[in-house]
């Protein structure tokens, strides 16, 4: 038996979400119907993460213990050959045995992209979220200073079981410009239910003036949902980049 | 009556091009199909070129000649709330009642996508021509010098009626390169019908050692469409930059 690790891409807007599920196609489920193609076995395949309905993935990656004596290049082709035009498999390689794509991820990077501009862009409707108003992403950025380090995130969490723990490290929080579009990029060890798009949300409005410059410290004290500002939509949302320790491709 | 011009970008994926026509929806009947639920009464909208099926727009123009009173600003913000998302209208501005989007226009630039990469990229369906296999931009530019000047280009135009002249001068092709995403930009005063296309698959053809290097005077010579490369896929073709004389909008 091998075990084998997959870097993936995919466009999220047809799929609800990475897993399987009964309502909906997901995106864990067409891998696995490609793969049932390819080696001619119905794997379970076990995903770094649970993104959600119309999330995007610019680097996603699983890991799937087969018996299949596929070369490495061969299943990247073939199951590339399989897939919709949406999910493109960028890499396979091999990786221990007791390598999981969930427990083994250090740290993972998503990305929020904001169009910013009076008039919407035809080619970022369901790749990102239009906003109309002038936004000042030096100011953003700064108020976004006060998520990074290690915090109980409960208050940006969406209502979810079986969370043991809701304090994560915030590594990362940067807010960059490219002309009309802005990108909020977060990175952390790991992420709660929709923790990001909360996080996006309440600095959105906070520059809307409708939750006060400076309470993020005040909002992740209180540990209460209700303080924080919306959730961003999901189709702005992308995983962008995932993180395992040095030396995990043998 | 007053003579406005517009400003506007869509993504032609879901459009049979710029054209009214029977068969299939065209962007300038869901144009006019918002317009005239914005000011009441059908207009003939005159656009600045006839993009095909498939082709999408980073910037087109169109003028219109109406009774409306309306402001530039409130036309923009309605008619963008009654086009669907593919569409958007970028700006209005009144122009004299003699200027006609096609005939004033003094050059056109076009840019060519293609995404050069062995894995296809999943946000890119629909918006790139995917080429496996590496490609040499500087090389390609190299040849697409030959294009420069003024040429008879129906070497480079697909059969089509009422053509008087098919001499156009080309301005500029630039081959730019970012990470994976490569740019092929070409400015002239005018462009036959599929033009660019055939010039991009000509230069691939090229590059596949397909068609002799060298050879892009000898094929503009011959006046003979059999001689070029193949038309390149409508989904990479981009009208990027219309211009009109300094001085058009009043």
């Amino acid at each position: 038996m091998r075990n084998l690790l997959f870097t993936i891409a995919y466009d999220g807007t047809a799929y609800h979400g990475w897993q399987v599920q009964a309502n909906g196609v997901s995106v864990q489920q067409t891998i696995q119907d490609a793969l049932e193609k390819v080696i001619g076995t119905r794997e379970n395949i076990i995903g770094c993460s649970r993104t959600d309905a119309g999330v995007h993935a610019n680097m996603y990656c699983f890991n799937m213990r087969t018996a299949t004596t596929l070369a490495c290049g061969r299943l990247t082709g073939a199951l590339n050959a399989h897939l919709p035009f949406d999910i493109s498999v960028l890499s396979c390689h091999e990786v221990s045995y007791e390598f999981h794509a969930r427990y083994h991820c250090v740290s993972k990077e998503y990305i929020y992209k904001v169009w910013n501009s009076p008039q919407r862009n035809p080619f970022q409707s369901g790749y990102s979220l239009h906003y109309k108003y002038p936004l000042d992403e030096k100011a953003i950025e700064h108020e976004a200073e006060s998520f990074l380090g290690s915090h109980d995130f409960a208050s940006f969490c969406s209502a979810h079981s079986k969370i043991r723990s809701t304090v994560r490290n915030v590594n990362a929080f940067k807010v960059n410009r490219h002309a009309d579009e802005l990108l909020f990029c977060v990175e952390a060890d790991g992420f709660l239910y929709n923790m990001v798009r909360i996080m996006v949300g309440t600095l959105l409005r906070i520059e809307q003036g409708k939750i006060e410059r400076g309470s993020i410290p005040a909002i992740l004290a209180a540990g209460d949902r209700s303080r924080a500002g919306i959730t961003a939509p999901a189709h702005g949302l992308y995983l962008n980049k995932v993180n395992y320790p040095s030396g995990t491709i043998v």
